[in-house]
């Protein structure tokens, strides 16, 4: 079975495509396409919104669904003109919250991923930056750093840092293990005043060396043998030290980068 | 007036903070602090967190506000059981779209931002990667790109770009235009055979220039005058070829990118 989803919203669409994906992961016998409607801020635009829908109704025989995050009551009806299954996200929530708080929602329009604090927003940037250059081993001063990530070339490291970042405003660096490290199997020198901050991740062998090998065909770097050392001598090195890690390869930056966060205390507000 | 909200999850979270977050955007009067809870996945948990939830209505004597995205209805319970306001962000949802879809939803918990489709996050991934080895001019190769950014230093292309890889699964490079470039007033050569790629960012002056200034104080570089002659000279270079633009002085990157994205006809699914 296929049905049509359309994300509709005043601003970039996100809050729709969110927990709209949280629902239809619930629903996986079913294959949905998925269009994306976003800055729907005036009649004029609804309107196309809703030819759009209708196009598809016709084209498909099925009725499509929209998941609806505009804010204007005005322009939903608009939308629900489309004959479509409207599903309005925050219809549901409002009118508790008002009596809960004894207040009225205000109309504000394309807010919750728009620019609106701009402190919040430098963090944000600032601390992309920082990931960018505190990556692989690029500065080691770390007097700054939120989290510093410890592992082996391509356990994940990179994309975790970038996430945290931009998401957390967190100031993520990452160290690459060397083969001296592991050798050594001693907490690098220019790690030890951080200890707190440190985070391990790990991945398997297998995964580690197929993602190495994409990178540098026929390499040593990229050999089964190669992995299961290094990755043995890092876990070792992890729990002989006491630095909280964990296993990457089935596990998204989102699990990753929630796990950190709650293991080193980060309270911060995801943007 | 201030409020508590605890955003609790059986994944990440990251679901039901974007919609608290969303909805609470609406009533601006009220400061929220707000706590996160993620991977409450067993009664165990569940008792924890209404434990937390417990003393903090205790302290504060303000009724706290759950935003909840725990799927099993049972764990559910117990969190309602702690007193606060519950807003279950899926509940009012499964009823409508098990009615038109005529299939029960099923109960796999921590999906949305888990790791369940492997081709996709590698997508990811790998996109994550591209951006960062074709970053600020590091790798002219430009034909893997889905997008190529366009403009002059510090105008916001590479936070862009990691946003749309990480999100999007989109390959994402960034050209800095050089004094050169601006100078001549011709799109550089090697842009040219992905002209239907190119999308410009600008961004006012004064702001390029504190931007410039936090970077290389003192410098040529960040002086008021060379930021408004590099921004008159791309605007008009971009202008000129007909390549689409926007200003990122009031814009997040979520606003920047969904607009790229739907300017260039890129309808991926966000991750």
């Amino acid at each position: 079975m296929r049905r049509t989803i359309f994300y509709i919203s005043d601003g970039t669409g996100i809050t729709a495509e969110t927990i709209g994906h949280s629902v239809l992961t619930q629903f996986d016998d079913v294959q949905f396409d998925t269009y994306r409607i976003p800055f729907v801020d005036s009649a004029e635009h609804a309107e196309a919104a809703v030819l759009r829908i209708k196009t598809l109704y016709a084209q498909t025989g099925a009725r499509p669904i929209v998941v609806n995050t505009v804010i204007d009551p005005a322009l939903s009806e608009i939308l629900a003109s489309s004959g479509a299954l409207m599903m309005d996200v925050f219809a549901p929530f409002i009118e508790p919250l008002e009596n809960e708080l004894g207040v009225k929602r205000k109309l504000s329009i394309g807010k919750a991923h728009g620019l609106v604090n701009f402190a919040e927003y430098e963090a944000r940037i600032n601390a992309t930056n920082y990931a960018l250059t505190h990556d692989d081993g690029a500065n080691f001063n770390y007097a700054d750093a939120d989290v510093i990530l410890v592992g082996v070339s391509r356990s994940g490291k990179t994309p975790t840092c970038l996430y945290m970042a931009l998401h957390f405003g967190v100031k993520a660096a990452n160290y690459p293990l060397t083969d001296e490290d592991l050798e050594k199997l001693e907490l690098p020198k220019r790690l030890v005043p951080y200890r707190a901050r440190l985070y391990g991740l790990s991945i398997d062998a297998n995964r580690l060396a197929q993602v190495r090998e994409a990178r540098k065909p026929n390499s040593r770097y990229a050999t089964l043998a190669q992995c299961r050392w290094e990755l043995d001598q890092a876990d070792r090195l992890l729990r002989r030290e006491n630095i909280p890690w964990l296993n990457t390869t089935h596990t998204s930056i989102e699990e990753i980068g929630s796990k950190i966060l709650s293991s080193l205390g980060i309270d911060k507000q995801m943007y």
